[in-house]
C-alpha cells in the first residue's frame, strides 16, 4: 500500500469517527470500539464530574449521615439530577443513625520518659465518648485482638493501643486494609471484654504521616462501650517508642455519642429503557462521607461518576434499551441504612437488576472492575463480561472476581451481576477518612476517565444484556 | 478440606515466604513468584528512590546540560552509587550543548481590545533570544505548520502563534503529545521560512492552567533563527479570544542563547555478572532536566528507579548471572549527547546488551513496559517477555510494542531488546517541563513500585536470558 493511500484510509476513519451522527444511526452501523472511543472523548471534554465534585466538596463539605450537610447533599444531588432531563428523579426516604463527634478529641500523653504531649487523634465513628471529665490510664500496646485475649487480666484498667500496621509490602492496598481493619472495627469491644477503659488504634494507612484516619467501629452489646480514637501513624510510632522506654499514661477525652435516628434519603434518577424497561442497570456511589474531611475520593468521586454516566448518555444522545438508574446511597460509612432500604424495596417490588455497578474506591486512573454474584449465575455472567476485554483493554481496564460494593451487595439474590469499579488504589489510603480527602487530592482527568470507564460497560451491558 | 487444615496450609506458605534465606538457596528452590513478591516488599519498605529523589530535586534542583547544577548532579549520583558497593562506578565523559535561558522572558500583549497584559511564558529550549531590545509584532494564530505554508506571505513580519491543543480526548497522553509536538519542535523555523519575526506556542498539556511548558526546538539552518516561547494554555485561550475580537500586537523579549559546548558525563555503575559478564542488562534514566522546574518526574524518577534496582539487588543479596549496568545519561532533553556517546563507545567495544531498559515516563503507578528492537530478533524476544505475564499481571504490568527510550534507542543494532518502562501517564503532562515538576508531584509508593517493576523484569531476564 503506498503512503498516499494509507493516508486516505486513516483520514477516512478519522472523519467517520468525528461525524456528528445521532445514536440510532450509529449503533446500527458503527462498531462498539468507535462508540467507546466517543464515550472517552465526551467524558474528557464534556464531563461534569469534576465541576460537580468541586461544588459538592467545597460548598457542602463533609456529610455524615444525619447531619445538616448530609441533608444539603441530598438536596444538591436532586437539583443536579433535575437539570439532566431524566425520566424520573426522586428521593427514597430512609432512617439513618446519627452519630455526633462532639468536641475536638484530646489524646494527651500525661506521663512518659519524654514528658507530656498531645497526639493527633480522631474518635472512631459510632464510638461513645469518655464523658466530660475524660479518662486517664496506663497504655498497653498490642498487635492483635488475639493478643488482648492472651493478656487477659493484664488489660484491666488500661488503655489498649492497637498498633499492627497495614502491610505496606502488599501491592494490593485494599487487602492490606482488610488485614488490619479488625483492630478498628472490633478492637474496642475486645478490649472492654477484658476490662480496658479506652482504646487507641493506629490509623489505617501505609504512609507515615500526621493525619488520623477515622472510620466505623461496632460495639458488642455484651461489654461496656468504651471510648476509642485513631491516632496518626507518626504518633503511633512515637507512642510505641515511648512505651519501649517506660511506662506511659494517657489522658483521653472524647464527647462523641450516638443520637436518635434521623430521616434521610437515597437520591435516585433514571432513564427508562426503550425495550426492556424492567431490566435495571444500576450505577451508584454513596453520598454520605466522614465529617473530618470533605469526602472527595470517599465517595464524592463515586457519586459524580454515577451522575456523569447519565449526563454523558444524554449528551451522546444514547437511548438505552434497559433502564439506567443512578442511585446515590445514604449512610454507607456508619450503618448502610440507605443500601438496606434500597434492597428491601427493590426485592419487595420484584425488581431485577441486570447489573449493579458501584464506584466506591476513589477517583484515580481506572484499572477495571471486580465482580460478584449469586453462585447460580455468577460464573457465566462474569465470563460474558470478559468477552468484551478487547474493547476495554486499550483503556487499561480488566476484570477480576471477588467483590463489588457495600451498597449493592444485598441485591445478590436477584441473580444479576454485581460490579465494583476499581481504579488504581496506590494513593487511596493516603486520603481515606482524613481531613485531606478533599478536591485537591483529585485529578480531573483521572476522575473523568472513571466516568468513561463505567459508561463503557453500562453501554455494552445495555446493548447486549447479560444472559 | 476442614478449616483447621486450611489454616495450617496458609500459615505454612506464610512462614516459608517470610523466612530469611539467602538468595542462592532461594533461587534454586523457590518460585519466581515468591522472589518477585519479595522484590516488591523490599522496594516498598527499604527502597531508597524516594529519599534520593527528594535530595536530588531539593538540594540540586533543575539541571540542564552544561550548567553547574548538572555537574553537581553528576557528582551526587557518583557519590550515591559509591555507597552501594558495586563492582565499578565511573564517569563516561561527553561534550554537551550549553543553552542558557538568560533573563526572565517577557511576552506582553502591547495592544488589544482589552489593552495590555503579560502572558506566562517560557523560552523554548535551544531557541535564540530576541536581542536586548525585544521585538514587537502583530500576532497571527495558526493551528499547524501546513497552515503557515498556506498563509505564505501573510506571515511576513508577524509573530506566529501555534495554538493547536494536545488532543485531550485521547486516552493515550503520549500519543496526544506526539500529535501536537511538531509546533514546538519545527514551528519556529517553519514560521521563519515565511518571514515571521518570532513564535509563540501553546504549552503541551491537556490541562487548562497557568504553567508554561518548555521543551526542545530545533532550527533549520536555512532560515533565520527567530525567538520562540511557549505560553500557558490559559493564556493561549485568552490570546485566541483577543484575536477573535481584533488585532493584537505583542512585545516579546528573550535573551536565551546557545553557548559553546561543555564537558559533562554519563554516570555508570555496575554489578558484574557471575556467569555471563559480557551480557549486559542496562537500566537507565537521564540525569539532566529542564531548568525551570526540578526534574522530579522528568527524569529524576527514572534515575532513582535505575539506582534503586542496584540498591535493592544488593539488599536482596541477589547475585546476577549477567552484568547489570545502571546508566544515568546526560543531555537527553536538548541534544542526546550522553546517549550518543554511550552508543558509540559500546558499539566500538563490541558490547552486547541483552536488554536495555529506560525509565523516562515519570514516577507514577506502573502499567508495564513497551518494547522495540532490531527486526531480525524483535518479534521473538518480545514474545519471550510476554511468557512472564502471569508473574507480572498481579502487579498491574503488561507489555506493549512500539518504543523504548531516547537514550537507549541507538543500541538497536546490537540485537538485544530495548524496553521502555511505562507508568500510568494520565498526570504526566500536568507537570512535564514546568516549574511544578518537583518532589511534591511524586507519590512515594507509586515511585517505589516503579523500581520494583523494573527490578522484576531485570531479575527474569537475568535468570533466563533472552534468546
Amino acid at each position: 500500500m503506498n503512503l498516499r493511500f494509507f493516508t486516505f484510509l486513516v483520514l477516512s476513519v478519522f472523519f467517520t469517527f468525528n461525524q456528528e451522527v445521532n445514536a440510532q444511526e450509529r449503533t446500527a452501523e458503527d462498531t462498539d470500539a468507535f462508540f467507546i472511543k466517543e464515550i472517552y472523548g465526551k467524558a474528557l471534554n464534556e464531563g461534569k464530574c469534576y465541576d460537580w465534585l468541586t461544588d459538592l466538596t467545597t460548598n457542602i463539605g463533609g456529610r455524615l449521615a444525619g447531619t445538616p450537610q448530609a441533608a444539603a447533599a441530598v438536596e444538591w444531588t436532586k437539583q443536579m439530577l433535575d437539570t439532566l432531563a431524566l425520566d424520573t428523579v426522586y428521593l427514597q426516604p430512609c432512617m439513618v443513625p446519627h452519630w455526633n463527634r462532639g468536641d475536638k478529641e484530646i489524646v494527651r500523653i500525661a506521663t512518659s520518659v519524654s514528658g507530656s504531649m498531645d497526639l493527633r487523634a480522631t474518635a472512631l465513628g459510632n464510638s461513645q465518648g469518655t464523658g466530660d471529665l475524660g479518662v486517664t490510664g496506663e497504655v498497653i500496646e498490642v498487635k492483635s485482638l488475639k493478643e488482648v485475649e492472651a493478656l487477659g487480666d493484664k488489660i484491666k484498667g488500661k488503655i489498649v493501643f492497637y498498633n499492627r500496621p497495614m502491610d505496606n509490602s502488599n501491592f494490593r492496598t485494599f487487602t492490606a486494609y482488610g488485614g488490619a481493619g479488625d483492630q478498628r472495627w472490633g478492637g474496642p469491644s475486645k478490649a472492654a471484654e477484658y476490662g480496658a477503659i479506652a482504646v487507641l488504634t493506629r490509623s489505617l494507612t501505609t504512609r507515615l504521616d500526621d493525619f488520623p484516619h477515622t472510620g466505623s467501629m461496632s460495639y458488642n452489646e455484651k461489654f461496656p462501650k468504651i471510648a476509642a480514637c485513631a491516632i496518626s501513624t507518626n504518633d503511633s510510632e512515637k507512642l510505641s517508642r515511648l512505651l519501649k522506654a517506660g511506662k506511659v499514661t494517657v489522658y483521653m477525652r472524647t464527647t462523641s455519642e450516638m443520637l436518635s435516628d434521623k430521616p434521610s434519603a437515597n437520591v435516585i434518577g433514571e432513564i427508562r429503557g426503550s425495550e426492556f424497561p424492567d431490566e435495571i442497570i444500576l450505577v451508584g456511589g454513596h453520598l454520605d462521607s466522614w465529617d473530618i474531611g470533605r469526602g472527595a475520593h470517599d465517595d464524592g468521586a463515586g457519586c459524580v461518576h454515577a451522575m456523569d454516566v447519565l449526563q454523558l448518555m444524554k449528551r451522546l444522545n444514547y437511548k438505552p434499551k434497559r433502564t439506567i438508574r443512578c442511585v446515590l446511597f445514604m449512610n454507607e460509612e456508619n450503618g448502610l441504612a440507605g443500601g438496606k432500604e434500597y434492597w428491601k424495596q427493590s426485592n419487595a417490588k420484584g425488581e431485577f437488576h441486570t447489573a449493579a455497578i458501584e464506584s466506591d474506591s476513589g477517583g484515580f486512573t481506572p484499572r477495571g472492575f471486580q465482580t460478584d454474584g449469586h453462585p447460580d449465575v455468577y460464573v457465566d455472567k462474569h465470563r460474558q463480561l470478559t468477552q468484551w476485554l478487547p474493547l476495554l483493554e486499550p483503556y487499561g481496564l480488566g476484570f477480576t472476581t471477588g467483590g463489588s460494593g457495600a451498597d449493592i451487595s444485598g441485591l445478590k439474590d436477584q441473580k444479576g451481576l454485581l460490579i465494583g469499579f476499581r481504579p488504581d488504589s496506590q494513593r487511596y489510603f493516603d486520603y481515606h477518612h482524613t481531613e485531606i480527602d478533599n478536591i485537591d487530592a483529585v485529578n480531573k482527568r483521572e476522575l473523568e476517565l472513571g466516568a468513561a470507564s463505567i459508561l463503557s460497560i453500562v453501554y455494552l451491558i445495555d446493548k447486549y444484556g447479560l444472559k
